[in-house]
C-alpha cells in the first residue's frame, strides 16, 4: 500500500501509518473486508490488523458485521477536515457556479500532490456524458489542463523532484508524455498563461484551465472548464470560455488574496 | 475534540486516536495551526502533537510551513476510501443525475452516522441560492428528509440510542424537536413510505426523501430532492416531484441489491 521510505526518524509513529493504511486500503479492495484480506493488502500481521480495527470501530470510523469490516460515512470528516481547513469550498464555489451558469459545463478547481492532481472543488452539470469526478478525485497533473497549469508554475527543480513522484491515481491517461514532452507542453502554458488538454486524459474529453494565485502571486490552484469533444470544438473553448475562465480565475484570486489577508480577528 | 470514551479496552491503539483528532483539528480550526493552537484543540502535549505532525509530514497529509502546519490535499484520499470502498458514487450517479435532470434542482444521497446523516453523493444543480452541501457534510438528521427517512426504518431501540449521539455537525436547525415531535413526524413517515422537510432546517429550504433498500429490504440510505421554498410549493415536491423521486428510489436499490450479489469474481 504505503511507498516505501528511505529513513523514518526516531520521532515517526508507525502506528499512526498503519492506521491510515488499512482505512486507505478500503479504498483500493472495496466494502465488507475480512481480516485476512486487509492483512494481506497492508502487509500487516493480522493481530496488528484486528488492533487496528477494533480501535477504528470504537472512534466510530469502522463498522463490524458478521466477521467482515467496513467503513462508515465518519471517515468523511477526515476528507471534510481538509476541505473546511482550506475555506477553498466556501471562496471558490460561488465562482465556479458563475462559470458554470455562464458556460453551461462542469468546472472544477484542482491542486498538486506529488505528480497528480486533487480536485478540490467541483460545481458539476448533469450530462449522460461526463468524466467521473468527485472532490478528492487524482489524475495524472501531465494529462490534465488543471496539472499543466500547476507544473507549469513550478521552479525546475521542484519540478523534477515532483515528476519523479509516482502516480497515486486509478487511471492510466491516454497520453503519457516522456520529460521532453512535458517541457515542451509546459513551455507552451508558461507562454499562453493557460491550458488546453484535448483528449489526453480520456477519450472525448476536452478542458482548459487557467492559475489562481494568492497575494503574492504563487500560484496556489488551477481552474478549468471541461467539456465534450463531440459537443464542444477546441475553437469554442479557445474564443468562447477562455475570456470567461480568466475572469473567474483572476475574481478568484483576487477573493483568496482577500481571505488570506482578513485580520485576525475573524479567523476562528 | 473526541467524545470521552468509557472504556478502552487494552488492545484500543492510542496512538491512532490521537493521529485522527490532530487531522479532525484542522477542520475545526482551519489551515496553517502552530503546535500551540493543535496541542490547545486535542489536549494533547506538544511534543506529543509534535511527533504526530512529523509523522504525518512525512506520510505526505500534512504539510509545515514557517513554523506553522497545514494539511494536504492528500487527506482527501481518506475520505475518497469511504466513497470508492462503497461503491456508492458509481452506483447512485447516474439515478441522481436522471432524477436532477427531470425535476431541475439538486438530489442527494445520505446515510446516518449516530444522529447526523451525511452526504455520500450529490448532483447539484448550480442556482445562486443553495444550501451549501458537498460529499462528507452533516445535518441534525431529525431536521432533514433524508434523516427522517432513515430514523423511521430503525428499531424503537436503535433510534433511541442513535437519538442520544450528540450531532456532530456544525449547523444548528431552525426546527429543534424533542423525543414526542420526532416520534410523531417518524410516524407519518413510516405511514407514507417518504419524508418532507419544510424549512426544518434552515428556511427557505424544502426537501422531499424516500428510502433506498438493499435486497434484504433494510434501509441503507435515503435520496432526496432538494428545492428552494421561494421556487418550489410544497405541492410540487409532493404531485410533480415525489412520483419520480419514488422512481428513482426504487431503481437505485434495484442496482444496489444487484450489486451486493454480484458473482465474487467482479468484485476487485
Amino acid at each position: 500500500m504505503r511507498e516505501t521510505r528511505e529513513t523514518s526518524g526516531p520521532e515517526f509513529i508507525e502506528a499512526i501509518a498503519r492506521g491510515l493504511d488499512v482505512i486507505r486500503a478500503f479504498g483500493t479492495l472495496g466494502q465488507s473486508l475480512s481480516l485476512s484480506e486487509l492483512s494481506a493488502a497492508t502487509g500487516l500481521a493480522r493481530p496488528t490488523v484486528r488492533r487496528i480495527l477494533l480501535t477504528l470501530d470504537e472512534l466510530g470510523y469502522v463498522r463490524a458485521t458478521d466477521g467482515t469490516f467496513s467503513l462508515t460515512p465518519r471517515v468523511l470528516d477526515l476528507g471534510m477536515a481538509y476541505v473546511s481547513a482550506s475555506s477553498i469550498w466556501e471562496i471558490a464555489r460561488p465562482h465556479l457556479e458563475e462559470l458554470s451558469r455562464s458556460v453551461g459545463q462542469s468546472c472544477s478547481l484542482a491542486e498538486l500532490d506529488g505528480s497528480d492532481v486533487v480536485y478540490v472543488a467541483r460545481v458539476a452539470v448533469p450530462k449522460l456524458v461526463a468524466l467521473s469526478v468527485t472532490i478528492g478525485t487524482r489524475f495524472p497533473a501531465a494529462a490534465t489542463s488543471l496539472g499543466k497549469v500547476l507544473l507549469a508554475a513550478l521552479p525546475a527543480d521542484e519540478l523534477e523532484r515532483v515528476l519523479a513522484v509516482p502516480s497515486r491515481a486509478s487511471v492510466t491517461p491516454s497520453w503519457n508524455p516522456d520529460a521532453q514532452e512535458i517541457e515542451a507542453a509546459l513551455r507552451e502554458v508558461r507562454a499562453a498563461g493557460w491550458a488546453l488538454t484535448d483528449q489526453q486524459l480520456a477519450p472525448a474529453i476536452r478542458s482548459i484551465a487557467a492559475p489562481v494565485r494568492d497575494g503574492s502571486g504563487r500560484v496556489v490552484a488551477a481552474v478549468n472548464v471541461n467539456a465534450h469533444a463531440m459537443e464542444t470544438s477546441v475553437e469554442t473553448l479557445v474564443t468562447d470560455y477562455l475570456p470567461k475562465l480568466l475572469t473567474t480565475a483572476s475574481a478568484l484570486s483576487a477573493d483568496w488574496a482577500r481571505w488570506q489577508s482578513r485580520p485576525l480577528a475573524e479567523v476562528s
